[in-house]
């Protein structure tokens, strides 16, 4: 039986799971009352340390999802993200404008895969 | 050629898919009636069955996706959510509030991946 | 270290990415402007030609997620995909409606895992 590694592992999520050399991870933002911009940031940062944590890193990504509380802020998602994302390695990626998320602050949430290295 | 296993299939999709080690499942709930809290509830037990039916089990899961249609709705889903991970055990999770689900009277719909024993 | 594979990669995304036998992939619209059928049937001709490149199938799909931005399309999208999904592949399949995708003529977006061959 293959084995699964959780980190950051709570009654109702874990920060990241590993398992058959794929990451599983989702970010919330830092902050709920930081811009798109920021919140952005935070998460790419949280999910970067993340990954290194997990044995893969940002340039191993497969797939992100990304929810938005309003299209309005794509432009300035994308300018964070298009930054982050290391040159020739960007995933399979889905953008949608969801109604909301857990916290009525959050403008942005990323859920993604990544291959250990 | 690595096998694909598919459990309860129709033109439109599969309970589960079942390939190299993993479960690929989603589930809504059997009443559109229910509370958010009944409608949680069927769907964990519809995975539990389908899950250990795939050759996994609840505490193999790896990530999951949970779609809200209200998100104050998210403490009550969460009581039940929170109950059935078994300890230790949580995966990657992402929840969102959407507009709708496919029957109005869903109020949560929940993807998930697995690894199988 | 096991290889990825790219293709049609931006600095944004890339259209597919291939690892350790799974291929994730995400479609949008070609057309901002035809009906839910059209788009539908854009997004899933697209799928098969990158599914192709990619090693895999159609008949190799493992899951699906559906953005709709109505549901009141879902009849019609599910038109255009049982007839297009081959007997006996169905994945798993989660269907939800969005506030809104990218471009504000959008109808439908899929995001889907498959098996290479």
């Amino acid at each position: 039986m293959q084995s699964i590694q959780r980190n950051g592992t709570t009654a109702r999520y874990s920060d990241s799971v590993v398992h058959g050399g794929i990451v599983y991870l989702v970010e919330v933002p830092a902050s709920s009352d930081g811009d798109v911009a920021i919140q952005t940031r935070e998460i790419l940062d949280s999910l970067a340390r993340q990954l290194n944590a997990a044995g893969s890193a940002p340039d191993r990504i497969l797939s992100a999802t990304i929810y938005l509380t309003d299209m309005a802020d794509y432009a300035r998602m994308n300018a964070v993200w298009d930054a982050w994302v290391p040159s020739g390695s960007a995933p399979s990626r889905a953008c949608v404008q969801v109604v909301g998320l857990a916290d009525p602050g959050w403008r942005v949430e990323i859920a993604m895969t990544a291959a250990t290295r």
